[in-house]
């Protein structure tokens, strides 16, 4: 019941199975949650009878099943009946019905997801972190535009640090569209500190001091996170085994590295609100993700994206006709 | 005194500034390790009056220092005067020497640079961790192939299991050369299992069982190799402070975790074995990065990867003839 901790302001459409959402929701306010049971008067239940699963494919689902409750849920946002959806469900689907019926800012080709890396010091945002694979250096650059926002409006950084993931501090280590994304960067206006190398990011710092955001291309960020999302618990199960702790204890202990704590993650560069959450997302979670949700609505994020992607287009043009 | 440990047919080349080698050697076998001076016998000084600095530029350095310890040694091995090198020195020069001097295996463009990543299970050999950044499908096969080989020889794995790093277990995920790639490898002749995620990795396994080896692409490799080493001290570090314990003790006792345990990376492609150990190296790094070296020879990993990659060669041919 993330009502009773996010907000009094807030109000939360259930899209569903009407007779479901209303029996599910009524076992809880009798049961678990009686002691919230007053949040009842600030949920709505909106019926969507369609059931898009897990296993179906994003595009076809949208076309078969109008009344799921992916696309009634994103369809009112885009009517501006409500203002953020969140869903534990399809990630692809729900990215195919956010960029049809909320669309794109204008200039992207593409959405990008950002993920919060824990690390020693502050959190960092990694993005992209799945959406985009092949990305060019113009997309590395918009994901930097975007994940300066992301920074500002839901972390709460002033002038974030952003940083290029390659595999050197120098200019010229990186792939070939990391290279040319460096210096596209350094021209970009966003706060650009430079390479980012994999051990860096932990450290949530380079040398100059610390960073808010990594842009890398989807298929980079996506193997990262797994891996991150693998290989703390490993480490945690190891250093229990041997001092002779309880893995799970000591994990629950860590609230850090927990990443229910950071909720879900919205789609960036969609004009509205749209949170992706994990598919086996704990209340926790879905109660973070809700926050998320609240808070990118209350900050204006997706605005504020549409806003820098222009300003960053006008620079580039003026800057391209002062060539010329 | 790596000699001690590794094995009693070892004779090793000190390849360096004959008066700086002498003098270090003496104040060890007098000092530190006088209980294993009988040793000396089976050291050899050899002179190379160069230096290659760490921050000179490979080629460069290669042209006008060839009498350095790196060109020395590395034509020792061609010669066939010595049966390997190991050094601690400049990587990009000790690659840029062995490419020179050793010659790749016919049908390779570039060497690679495998790193064993410990795992839950058995330790994985990740390749390409940095030698290539951008990497065409057919290097990523050969990247199979060598890796298959070094399972086998270094790691005593029989059938080595193959995974490609992708971001989804199916052939269609993945960034074009990955897509690509999985469909050559299900045709070149290694135990090809199929994609592997970055959360298998901590795993050393996929679904359907452990995996010996990952292949990717160098940048991919690099950055995950970085992040690895850094991640884990830091959620080491995490549980220490949760748990009220010294965070470098236990450390040192998470053996499994410790990157000198498995010693240097041999180059991987070069006709020879040339080992690359950490410009850090601690003794015990560099003894194993003896031992990785004497056991590649021992095993002759460097026939067998020409013949490996003869064979998948061979086995190409006659199956493109096959179809017209």
């Amino acid at each position: 019941m993330a009502l009773a901790h996010v907000g009094e302001q807030l109000h939360v459409d259930l899209v569903g199975q009407h007779a479901v959402v209303e029996r599910e929701l009524d076992t809880l306010l009798h049961g678990e949650y009686a002691d919230v049971a007053p949040v009842r008067a600030r949920v709505h239940v909106v019926d969507a009878p369609d059931v898009i699963e897990m296993t179906d494919r994003p595009t076809v689902a949208l076309r078969a099943k109008v009344k799921s409750s992916m696309v009634t849920g994103i369809r009112r946002v885009a009517d501006g009946v409500s203002h953020a959806f969140v869903s534990a469900g399809n990630t692809g689907a729900q990215m195919a019905a956010s960029l049809m019926h909320l669309k794109l800012h204008e200039g992207l080709t593409r959405p990008a997801i950002g993920t919060i890396f824990p690390t020693s010091r502050q959190p960092v945002l990694v993005l992209d972190s799945g959406a985009n694979v092949d990305c060019s250096p113009e997309e590395l650059v918009q994901f930097a535009q975007i994940g300066a926002v992301y920074a500002e409006c839901l972390l709460g950084r002033t002038l974030p640090a952003i940083g290029l993931l390659s595999i050197g501090e120098e200019a010229e280590k990186g792939n070939v569209a990391v290279k040319e994304a460096h210096q596209r960067l350094r021209a970009s206006g966003v706060n650009f500190v430079g390479n980012v190398e994999g051990r860096d990011i932990p450290q949530g710092a380079i040398d100059s001091g610390p960073i808010d955001v990594v842009v890398c291309d989807g298929f980079t960020g996506n193997v990262l996170l797994k891996f991150y999302e693998r290989l703390a618990p490993m480490v945690i199960g190891l250093v229990a085994r041997s001092e002779g702790l309880d893995a799970h204890a000591v994990a629950a202990r860590l609230r850090e590295l927990d990443a229910d704590e950071y909720g879900g993650a919205p789609l960036l560069g969609v004009r509205g609100v749209s949170v992706i959450s994990h598919g086996k997302s704990s209340p926790k979670a879905l109660m973070n993700a809700i926050r998320v949700a609240a808070r990118a609505v209350e900050t204006g994020m997706s605005d504020a994206i549409g806003v820098q992607l222009q300003r960053a287009a006008a620079a580039h043009t003026t800057s391209v006709g002062g060539l010329s």
